[in-house]
């Protein structure tokens, strides 16, 4: 580990996905990069294997191929002719598992800064003013003053608190830490039906436990286009989640070690008892401790850092990305998508800004949800003209694979041009499918094109052939 | 079943791929089409539901997804936290699963057909003139002659025989009934380490046998590029293949229902006793039966049918495509392009002609291999200046996904327009992410369009940005 310096070229505050993509990218420019970020307490840091703020998506990720491996095996075991005895699910052994990727994780991360030459300290740092941090690194240690000539801030975002629903580890969990609970609870609660709230959902789902989602909304997945919230709907219903919208949490308290909810809805107010609930209702920016008062950041009323198009905020060189900001959606990609951006400004590279339109936007649910460009109903409330392709993934040859996976692809273009302005996937892999509609929809790619290009056969990629060659529909009114 | 007419617009002969594509593509166009295909001997025809001839790797694939499951569960269950006792595998069961998949394959596909008004009919068919087939359905009844505008031949290809090693169906087996056999053997032999052979490999290596490949090529996977083969080599050396390069078997023979092969490598005479043989030597087109004498179309000693570069046959109005011609590889993809191809140009639509170029090939091994475009010794030999980007799918943080593939993803460029030449990938789907390659190539894209087009975080996507993104590098002479 290098000696802390005095001065730097580039100061990044965070150690999410934003922040390590703008490090990397500065120390590839030559630059002398400092990255910081307080997730061990000052008093317990370890130098010798940094720990990094990794997306949360990573562990649904890595806790989701543990479940889906027990379910397949528990439901389907014996017809791929897999026979055994004594299935049971050991949730701390799965939980270890998990633990020990991320450390792995870690350590390739630390060595990836060590060679790429940049310094990485687990401390408290806090922006001072536009080319200074205060940086304290253990509490028996007076705070030291850090200079650099740019400062990056990506401390990413961190999950909303309810006051009616406190966090108390032993009943009531945030998302963060949904996956503390020490043995399979056999009904829990999840507040907030979104993207955070089912991706958990599905986890303890097919562990065994019955999941009950409550969310204020009457819609459901609002932000997803239409058809296929649908559509999620009724796989995730089938697959046993339990799904109240238009629900209001008046009130939790815990009694006898259960959770007993209080919730209005159309009929009024109804009592839930549940082991245990898991308050999903968003995230917001990490903002709160990240500057000084003096160093005069201008922060909004929801803690969003304010920034221009190019990422800077009110101070000169001070850059804020990732989740701190309201361009663009909370994904980590997008944050990744800015560091690059954002270390090319610094280096005096002046690259086409980023296009929010096609970065891809991901549900890591089983099936995966993914989609890049505009829904149905936005084009329609913009009055711009639309034909639309869909493909079932379960019923066209080309889609018949084994390894089945229910979903849609849909495809959204111009009548006239052609040119599609939206591509909505449900699929097991639509993270790595939207990869394709991604850079589709950069090269203003028409559907014809897609439907003239090879797909490998048999790949569920297909799919995405098939929904261009599928017959065009015009939009209903009533959709 | 609609009544078999006395007349079509087109006929299409045989029922894999290449065939379902032209058929369905034709029924689009509103042309009236028959499809026919030999697959059941005609007397035991079954019309209520049609046999398809599926790709080959459709088959590998349903059983990878069982013989995955089993050893990931066998080898990796307890780091999941899964417990289960006498853990074991039951074969007839296996393949009872892949059979009923194929089954409701099968069922789809008729369906498809009779939804789209396309006749099919499992019957003997040959070609007699440019404008008619003869026509057998059944033995106990007289041949048919049936006429039509356009004829298409799609039968596909088959198994290559060897001499030296007879297929008994008992101890020697090809590779289309390579899991016919009725137990799992303890060691196998496979002749040829080409594409099926490694496909076959590494199923039957899964399920527990001994697996030893044979293969009279002194370097591994010759069309494959060679870093990636080098790479694939090692994998499939680490997951217990015996691969056997440089040798040449001499004669087989059965002895105490053991498989006693002779062959000869580098040292000599050398022998190698197993409990079964696998014939995996590549596939030959299936024109044997295709055509009538008088019909005078043309095939080439190695039976491969004569086509012009618009799939015409020395015939007029008659196409040959898929496995049957020297166009392109040998791949499902390729036949389902030319599928779409033919019928267009028969409704009269002349379209661009197919891009052999961007045909992604697929090895459907696990990892799988993917690639698209040249290989770096085919631009060396041809002098062409290039640049090399590789990506190692487990040293990049972006690729630490949690569903953990090892392999690699490489891009060769031009070194001054910066236009990807090729892209070639190891990975767990690559099937799926050579899509986003495969368009990349349509759209002559550069290493930073694809550097610059956001990937979801995380997904295995995340590599073709990595690997765009990667210091380049000229190739080395010595390679």
């Amino acid at each position: 580990m290098a000696k802390l310096r005095a001065k730097y070229d580039v100061i990044v505050i965070g150690s999410g996905p934003s922040a390590v993509s703008t490090a990397l990218q500065c120390a590839e420019h030559g630059l002398q990069v400092l990255c910081v970020d307080n997730l061990l307490a000052p008093e317990t840091n370890k130098l010798s294997n940094g720990i990094f703020a990794h997306s949360p998506t990573l562990e649904i990720n890595t806790l989701l191929s543990s479940a889906n491996l027990f379910c397949e095996l528990k439901y389907h075991g014996s017809s791929h002719g897999i026979t055994f005895s004594n299935l049971s699910l050991n949730l701390p052994q799965l939980i270890d598992r998990k633990n020990k990727i991320f450390l792995q994780f870690d350590k390739d991360l630390f060595k990836f800064f060590n060679d790429a030459n940049v310094d990485f300290y687990n401390a408290n740092a806090k922006l001072l003013s536009s080319n200074s941090i205060e940086f304290l690194f253990s509490y028996s240690e007076p705070a030291k003053i850090i200079h650099s000539d740019h400062i990056v801030l990506a401390t990413e975002s961190i999950p909303f608190a309810i006051g009616c629903a406190p966090v108390d580890h032993q009943h009531i969990f945030d998302s963060s830490c949904a996956f503390s609970i020490q043995e399979i609870p056999q009904r829990i609660a999840i507040l907030g039906a979104g993207v955070i709230g089912l991706e958990i959902a599905g986890i303890w789902n097919r562990l065994g436990s019955k999941v009950i989602l409550l969310d204020a909304q009457e819609s459901f997945l609002s932000l997803v286009d239409n058809q296929l919230s649908r559509e999620a709907y009724t796989i995730f219903s089938e697959q046993g989640l339990e799904l109240k919208l238009g629900t209001r949490v008046v009130s939790t308290k815990i009694v006898n070690k259960k959770v007993i909810i209080e919730y209005e809805d159309i009929d009024g107010l109804n009592t839930l008892r549940v082991d245990k609930l898991i308050v999903a209702s968003g995230r917001k920016p990490n903002s709160q401790l990240i500057a000084s008062p003096s160093a005069n950041l201008l922060i909004d009323q929801n803690n969003f850092v304010y920034v221009n198009e190019n990422c800077r905020t009110n101070l000169p060189n001070v850059y804020a990305i990732g989740d701190l900001t309201m361009l663009g959606p909370m994904l980590p990609q997008k944050g990744i998508a800015e560091g690059v951006f954002v270390a090319d400004r610094i280096a005096g590279i002046r690259s086409a800004s980023i296009n929010y339109e096609t970065i891809p936007n991901v549900i890591y649910t089983e099936p995966q949800i993914a989609w890049v460009g505009q829904t149905e109903q936005t084009l329609k409330s913009k009055g711009d003209l639309i034909e639309i392709r869909t493909s079932n993934l379960n019923c066209h040859f080309s889609n018949k694979s084994p390894n089945y996976s229910n979903g849609i692809v849909k495809i959204i273009s111009c009548p006239k041009s052609d040119v599609i302005k939206g591509i909505h996937i449900i699929a097991k892999n639509a993270s790595d499918l939207i990869a394709e509609a991604v850079l589709a929809m950069e090269f203003s790619s028409t559907t014809e094109d897609l439907a003239r290009t090879s797909h490998s056969h048999p790949s569920l990629s297909e799919a995405i052939r098939h929904a261009s060659k599928s017959p065009k529909k015009l939009p209903l009114n009533s959709d």
